[in-house]
This record gives C-alpha cells, sequence and structure tokens, in this order.
C-alpha cells in the first residue's frame, strides 16, 4: 500500500496554499474584459515592474501567452519566426503559431544547454532582397529556464546578444519565461535584467511559483493593447478574473525565495539516481527544477533489462509518478502534500 | 453628486455573491489539464446533464465556447458556417472563426425575432455539386436568446426545424447559448428541450448567471475530445481551474431562479421608458433581460433634440451606465451592491 | 442530330482566334518570376494604362486576381472585407479569402443591379473604438460588371461615391472588374473612369474578350509588389508566361470592340424567351453579355409544368448547353465556331 | 563587350524550342477549369503513366504543386508535416504552407545528400497518445534531386524506406519531384520506380526539361479531385491551358534524354573551377545539373581576397551570370542560344 504519493510529473500539479485562497475569497473584483478588475490590474502591473516592461497582460497558460506574444510580433501574412527545434513553442504547444496563426516557424537546433549558435540564428535570418521567395523574419524565440534541456538558463549576456542580433535585422525578440524566476533564482541575477533585451516575456505563475491559473505577458504598451485584443479573438477574455489573479499575486509574492529548495531537491534526486548501477545522469545540467529521466531509463534498460514502461509502471506502484519522454519531462514541484 | 452607480452596460458586470467566494475558498482542486480537477469535472457534468448531452467542457469565455465549437465541426480547410447576420458570433467575436480558424462564414438575414428563415438557410447550404467553386457547408449556428434582437428567444420548435434541415444535408447544429438560462426561463421550456436538435451548444456562466468566469461547451464525447485539444492549441487550457468552477457551480444552483426577476425589471425600465415623450421602445420585443436602448435613443435625437452621445453623458453624470450602439446593448443584470 | 452546338454556359468557353495563334507563336518570352518576360511586362503596362494605374500584374484567372487583391488590402491578421452578398468572391471562389487567407467577410445585401446602398456599406464599416471586438475593416470591393445580378453595370458615379466612402475611413477600394470591358462598352465610359476611385482593380481576359487564359490585377507600384510575392506563395508565378500573355495582348486589342456585338445577341435572346408563353425575363435587366435564365424556368415550371432539370435536357438534346442556376449563369460569349 | 551571355543562375531561365512553339500554334483546347482541354488531359495522363500513378493535374508551378499536395494531405486543421530543413519548401516557398495554409513544420536535419535519417524522421512523428499538446504529423516530404545538396539524386531504396515508415505510422509520403528526371537519368532508375512509394509527387516540366510553364501533380484520382478544388481556390485554373500543355508534353517527349548532356556539362565545369587555385569543388556531389558555386566563392575570398560580391561583377562582366547564395543555387539548363 502507498503511503503517499510523491508526484514527479510536472511543476504545474500543484496545490494551492491557505494564503492563495484567502487571498481569492477576498479579492476586490470587475469585469476585466471591459479592463475595470483592480486585481488583474494589479497583478499585470507587479510582473510588468518586476520585468521592467512597460505593460502587462494576464492570460490562461504560458501557451497562450507564447501564442499571443508571436501573433503580436508576427501580425503580417507571410511573417516567420526562429526559435529553438527543441523549445516548447514549437514541440508542446500544438503548432499553434502556424494552425492557428499561420506563422512560419524557422526552427534553429537548440543546443545540449537550450542556446542556439548565434551564427545559426543569423543565417536563419532571411535576405530582405530574397522576399519574393522568403517568408519575413519578424521574431526570435528564447526559452529561459529551458524545459526540453532539463532546465538549464540562459545567461543575461547570452540573451543580450540575441537581443542585439535582432535589433541589427529589425526583429523582435520574445522570451518564453514560463520559467523565468528559475532562471533567476539559480543564476542568482535579478528576472529584470535577464529579459531586459526582450520586447515581450511570457511570465508562468502556475508552474514553480505554484498559482492555480495563469501567466502574464509584459511588453510595451502597445504590444499590450495588440495582445488584449487578440485574447479576445482567442477567447481569453475573463470577466472578474481577479480571483485567480489574486492567487496568483500571492505565489509571486511568498514563492520565488522557495524555487532555491525545488532547485536543491532536484540535485538531491539527481544524485541519487546516479548512484544506481544501471543509471546515469547529467548531474551539472541539473540547473534548475527538472531533472531529465530520459537520460536514465535508456541505461536502465540496457544495464537491468527493464523497459522503460516497467519503470514507470514500478514506481507508479510505489506511489512515485513521473512523466514519460517525449510528452514531457520530471520536475520537482511546489506542492502542498495530501492531507 | 451620485449617490448609487446603476450599471446597465452588460450582465457580464456582475459581483459575486458570498456564497460564490466561500466555494472558491474551498474548492478541491488539481491539474486539470492533466484531465484531474474534480471540480471542474463535477460543473462539466452537470452542464451535460442539464443540456441532455454526453459531455461538458469548461471555457474561459463565450467566445473560446464559440470558436473551438466552430473549428471543431469545421475542422476541415474549405469549411463554410451559415449564421446570423447579426449574431454575436458574426458581429462581436473579432471576425476569429475566420482570422484564426479560416472558416468561410455565410451569413444570413436574422430576422427582428432573432430567427433566420428556415427557407433562407437552405438556399445559402451550398450544392455539393459545385464544389470546385463553393466551400464546404458544414455547420448552421444559432443563438438563443439572441442578444442583438433585444435578448429574444428561438422556440423549441423553431430549432427542431433548423435541426431537421441540418440533418437532411448532414449539417451540424451549434446553438451560441450565451444565454439559454433566460431563453429557458422566459419560455418556461428546459433548457435540455431547447437544444436538443444542437450537436453542441455554448453555454455561458458569467453573464445573467453571475459567475465570475466561464462558458461550458457541451456535446458528443468525440466533439468534446477534439475540443479539449483546441482548447489547449488556443491556449486556453488552465490549472486549477476548479476555484472558478466551483464559483460557476454555485451561480447555476443559485440564480437561475433569480432570472425572471431580471426579466421583469427589464420590462418596466422599458416600460417606464416608453411613457417619457420622444422615446418608444419596442415593448412586446422585450423578452428577457435587455432593453435595447438604441431603438429609444433616435426618436430621443429627432424629439427632444438631444443626441446620443450628450444622452449617455447626462445618465453617467446621474449614476447611470448604458452601453452605446454599435459596441453592445444594455441589460439588466444580477449584481451586488456596492456596499 | 445536333448539327452545331450552341454553349452558352459562360464567357469562359471560348475558342482562341487564329491572330492569338500567330501571337503566341512567335511571342518574345523569358523568365517571368525574375521578372524578365517582356511581353508579359507589355501586357501589364497596357492594361495599367488603360486603367489608369501605376502598374499591373498577370495572373491566371480571375479568382487569383481578386484573391491576392484583397490579402494584399488585408495584410494584417483581424482584417475584414465588406463586399456583396451575392459577389462573385463571396459565392464562387470557394472562400478562399477566408479558408486561404484568414480575412473575415461582412457581407452587404446586394441589390438588384449589383449595387450596394452606400448607407448599408457605412453601417458595416466596424467602429475602431469597438476593436477589443470588432475586426478592422479595411477593404471595400465592389463587381463591375455584376455577374449574378445578370451582368448589370455599376456607373462611374456610384463607384466615385463609394471611392469617397472608403476614403473617409481609411480603406481601400478594390474593384472586381472580370468584365469591366462590358461594364465599359454598355455605359459607353471609358474603363479608367470606371475604375478611377478603385485602388486595384482585376480585370479579366479570358471571359467576354476571349483570351485563352488570364487577367491582370492594377494598382500602386506598392500594392503590385506585394501582390507579385503573394502570386509567388501561391505558386502563380508562371516561368516563359509570356506565350499566353500574347494571346491576351490580341483579346484586348481586337475584341473589346465587338463586345457590344455580345450585349446585343443578349438582348436579342432575352426578348425572344419573353415571347414563349410562360416565360419571363427582366429586358430591361440584360445590360450586357448575361441573360438569367433563373428568372425563366421558374416561370416555365409553373406555366408548362417543365422542370427546370427537365428543360435543360431539352435544350441539351438540341444542343444548346446553359449553366443551372446556383452553379453560374449563362451568358454569350465570343467563340469560334467549331469547324 | 560581351559576344554571348552564359546565363547559369537556375535552369528556370529557358527559352522554348521550335517545336514547342509549333505544338503550341495548333493545340486543341478548351475550358480545363470545366474540365474539358483534351491537351491538359493528355499531358496529365502522359505524366501519371509515367510516374505509375492513377491520375495527374496541371498547375502553374513546382511552388503551387508542391502547396497543393502538401495542403491536400493535410487538409484537417493542428496538421503537421515532416520535411527537410534545406528543403525547397521550408527554405523557397515563402513558408506557404504555413502562411496560407496553417499547416505546422516540423523539419529534421538533411544530410550532404539530400536525405534525412530515418531514425530522425521517425523520432519526429509525434506520438497520437500526446496529442492534447502536439500537433498530427499527416505527411512526409522528400525531395529528389535535392536542389540546396546540390543537385543530389536519393534512390529508390531510400524513398522506400521513408516510404515503409510513413505507411507503418499512417502518413502519406510527398515527393518534391521538381527534378525528379534528372534523378532518373542520373541513377538510371524508371521515374515510376522512384517514386513507387509515394501517395503523390510534384512533377516540373519548366526546370531541366524547357517546358516554357508549369508542373503536373500526380496521385490517387481521389487526391486529383481534392486538389483541383483546391487549385480553384487559390486561383491556378486556367481556361484554355492546353497551349501550355502542349509545349510542356514536348519538353517531356523530347528533352529527357538532352539531360545526360546538362550533367556532363555541370561535371565539367566543377572539374574546370576546381584547378583554378583557391577554390574547391566537391566533384563527387555534382551528380546532376547543379554546380553549387557557394562551396567555390570561401575559399576564393580566403585564397584570392576578392569578395563574393566582386566574384560575381566580375563573371557578369564577362557574361556569366550566377545565383548568388542564400537565394539559389547554380545550375545548367537546357537553353536556346539567343540569335
Amino acid at each position: 500500500m502507498v503511503a503517499r504519493t510523491v508526484d514527479l510529473r510536472s511543476d504545474t500539479v500543484t496545490k494551492p496554499t491557505e494564503t492563495m485562497r484567502a487571498a481569492m475569497a477576498t479579492a476586490e473584483v470587475d469585469d476585466d474584459v471591459l479592463g475595470a478588475d483592480p486585481t488583474a490590474f494589479r497583478l499585470e502591473s507587479e510582473v510588468a515592474k518586476i520585468t521592467g516592461k512597460e505593460a502587462g497582460l494576464f492570460v490562461s497558460s504560458g501557451t497562450m501567452g507564447n501564442l499571443i506574444s508571436v501573433l503580436v510580433h508576427c501580425d503580417i501574412r507571410g511573417s516567420e519566426v526562429i526559435l529553438g527545434d527543441n523549445s516548447h513553442i514549437h514541440i508542446y504547444e500544438n503548432g499553434g503559431i502556424s494552425t492557428i496563426g499561420g506563422v512560419h516557424p524557422r526552427p534553429v537546433k537548440n543546443n545540449e544547454d537550450g542556446t542556439m549558435d548565434i551564427d545559426s540564428i543569423e543565417v536563419a535570418i532571411r535576405d530582405p532582397r530574397g522576399e519574393l521567395v522568403f517568408p519575413t523574419t519578424k521574431l526570435i524565440c528564447l526559452e529561459n529556464s529551458h524545459a526540453n534541456s532539463g532546465g538549464r538558463c540562459l545567461s543575461a549576456e547570452y540573451t543580450d546578444r540575441v537581443g542585439e542580433l535582432a535589433k541589427k535585422h529589425g526583429l523582435k525578440l520574445h522570451i518564453d519565461g514560463a520559467r523565468i524566476f528559475n532562471a533567476s533564482v539559480a543564476l542568482g541575477v535579478p528576472v529584470q535584467r535577464l529579459v531586459q533585451a526582450a520586447d515581450s516575456v511570457s511570465v508562468c505563475l502556475s508552474k514553480g511559483l505554484g498559482a492555480p491559473v495563469g501567466s502574464v505577458i509584459v511588453g510595451s504598451k502597445s504590444f499590450i493593447t495588440k495582445a488584449r485584443r487578440l485574447r479576445k479573438t482567442l477567447g481569453g477574455g475573463m470577466r472578474q478574473v481577479g480571483f485567480i489573479c489574486a492567487a496568483a499575486f500571492v505565489a509571486l509574492k511568498e514563492n520565488v525565495e522557495k524555487l532555491d529548495g525545488d532547485h536543491k531537491k532536484a540535485k538531491e534526486l539527481a544524485e541519487g539516481l546516479n548512484q544506481i548501477k544501471g543509471l546515469k545522469v547529467d548531474i551539472a545540467a541539473v540547473e534548475t527544477n527538472i531533472a531529465l529521466f530520459q537520460q536514465i531509463y535508456v541505461d536502465i534498460v540496457e544495464g537491468s533489462k527493464i523497459t522503460a514502461e516497467k519503470l514507470y509502471k514500478n514506481l507508479e506502484e510505489h506511489g512515485v509518478l513521473v512523466m514519460p519522454k517525449g510528452l514531457s519531462r520530471s520536475v520537482f514541484s511546489l506542492k502542498k502534500p495530501p492531507p
């Protein structure tokens, strides 16, 4: 019998704290589609301030945050976006930028640390003289921390260099900051500095920070005005949304400082696994809250003759849930233990 | 000085009740994107039951509910949807079915009572033999009650006839039921009966019912499976969404019976306005919670030489907010008075 | 036995003249995708001159001409186009502007003479203040002559008024001039005058003018630059296209003056049909080369108890081909009789 | 002074032969949009026969052929196509499959020989169990010969293996056969064998074969029916298209046997260049009619201190035209020398 479940599937699987519940119960709310909800506004302003951007907009998920950002920057038919071939946008968002937005993606190889070579990015930028046969490059996307590389962090310097390249070619830079606070804590660099070069950032509050729902996208006032309209087009405008913004505000205030603990636990787990015969984990690559199991079970299969499927089943029987490779990654998350 | 504001802009401008807040504070929640939130599931099942459909899916707005429904039914490139030329989908949803979904709309004239003539619908259905030059008709959309006609209701019989026509031509029928409970109460006919012929319904809980956020779309299990995926594409999947579902559940349980009061107030207002010299309201057309001001201020302009703009300004100075014509309509809504 | 077929299905069913064949056989050609075909350039320049616009672009059909024109004017996601609810673009072009271009159509009622009421157009233009829920009106489309109304012509004055309205609201005006030469001849007004107010025109050479293939779209140089790129996107760029441009050039030079003969024959046919008991044709409405049979066979059905289908079959047995209602119209066209 | 221009920019820059002109002058034609042009039908049937497919459809360019093929196979919203990251479709077709078709591309690394590793393709196929966040893989695209790798050929065996993989996963296989005849001649393998595993092929007649205009796509009857409709949507339906089909038929009959000469000239050129100090050409990679200059001028720059731009200018002054890297490649083509 399993006394307690340890759910390592994703940092999205969280339970809200009592403080969050209390904040929701007393939140001041109004119609946010008409732009009148004070709690939404407070959250949006706070995230804008933290990221050093002019304005913010609450959206229901990181996927919506990325989708809206890409579509606002790529508002003209025939736009192309340069992004990592192993990025969340390219791999895990249903191809929405194309299938819903008609934007052409130009994936560039993601290195193991989540970066793309600056040279490779530059080569991928379309020559405007060839516009008869080329889509128009409009945007570069980075992801920090980078989930599919195991939560590795992009430095401020790297991001600046990509930002300079973007400026040089008249492009915009968007950062998928689903876990930007993890990167900030791990690097010891303020979020504002990490996203300094970006024209827009999608910041998720419902992953490591443990908010029940939501992300905030930030950028210039003009960017946010367009984003607000596009949010309405997608049906993402919510009426008295202040309730969930109130909980997200608590997440932002109380949980950033707890991320370091998550990172330590992920490291600890990685080290423990690495001592098991037949397993191998790249310890150095565990920079934040993700410990990639896919680097492990391959060796398990070869060493102990256990298939990956069997491993997952065993773990589940012992109350440990992980995410199979190909669908997602295994992460540590902020969770209230079940009573 | 204005002692109290009377906000008649829209039935979306509501304040949640204490019961709703309490329900949120204690809601059991989990990751709904992974399909595990019990409160979301309870709400979806309840709306499915009320509407007599197999399954339901919570979405963040009526617009998202309609967008997803239309796109699921029109999943193949080259699809066309027949809908009212004065319908909410055609007029107030950013043209999202085309600009995001690539669906071609074929608007048919809305009569003053919100219906479209059955003959006109049939004429608009494309002849499959002409498919070289024609898009493929896939879907008919109705709206009940019909907002732009002043909240008038479609009868079960009318809806059945449209449903039969759809079946005859192998089409689907979607009902924008943003205010289907208003129609049900006004007609004295159960919701299930009103949507019996429909393949999908978008039911809004954040309008007259006063939930802070959200709609539920209902249909067959297969429809909902596809809808769930499309919701993810739009970024409408929300993690611990149970909080807002808990409030919506209260709205569903407690507020349907209050709609009749809204309707009476709208009627009363209409009758009062009609007695003002220079104004004229079509009293018979006030069937639910909407009293169209645009039918009024035209006479004001001509009779009293007051422009519509001046009228709105005067009203606002006296603490009465209404929605200018062209943007939306003026409605009565369930609201907690400000303290 | 049928000695000779009289094909009244469409003015697209033509046979090229010997002059056209000769022009093709000797045409000077080069790679037009690289912008080097002199014969294409000559044709484009000629049509630009006739229409009084800066530049032209050869395209393979009227449908492509309209599609490219609408998409160039509506280049930003969220665009809406106002067009006739009985226009060729809305009815007979596969809904391509939405299903391929993501443009939202806002159809306005076509009067019997092919016009739309100026007031109705103005009401359909979206209020920019409502842009949170509205698509952005970018374009108005007219069609001259108007096929579905039986080839009736829009006057220069009417077109000017629509053009003024467009300018007042910052919109563009496109004219589907598939049969603009028919309108010009029937009205006795130069083409240039008829399209004076338009930002772009799609001129068809393969209908009444009898060219084997092609249309030319005209507009400003900047419009044509964008159109050229979009033509490449659609795959409409053709290499040594000068051959078909050479034939089209002949059509333009030799056949405009023959259109009047087509119009007279259509009138004659209409008058003859009108004398048959049980038939009724609106003679006054036959302004150009189209005589609408659908206004006839209804009366046949009622008067002589012959169904429309039977009528078509009888006609075919006697060597007369017409186009059934709903698919297209019946027209007179320039044809070389079969040997 | 330049006595004669040697144009090595692209095999699309051709001059039609006298036989082609004669065929055009006497071609039997009719309205192909109505499906009645006998010459178009003859060409389509011939290409279908050569490729061993059920039916064919004439289109105005290779780009249109690929666009239509991809869109027919990816007819459902949310489709993804696996294709080479250096393929013509991904690099040189304006991103049309996304910007016009809303299809999400999943590029896989092209090896130097134009293949993609079978394993890499399989990894890129989406797991249907992850469909909540994944687009649906529908199609794999190959390109034979592969232009950007310098015209290298895919073997029948390689193509078969990709075809088996596609079948195993329920996917379709499309071959961009812009230069499939070059591959066939170089490999000494019939076209039919090379495309045996494919569900559709786009065959270009206006490149090495020297037809003035056009490609033919081939596949099952059902594929072609859908393709015909989509061609109409794009505006690619052409009326008396038989003229250009007649020339293309001549190209098909007379010029396949001349391709071997092109290949020899390309080889000869490559060998000559390789002897110039400072230049280096991968002779083995010159399999067909393309000799990549971009592998050369880098060395020129380093060795002789001449920039690529200067080189092109020098060549142009001596009457030799080549295509700068990034836009296209330099090729040998079938050309009638200027008089």
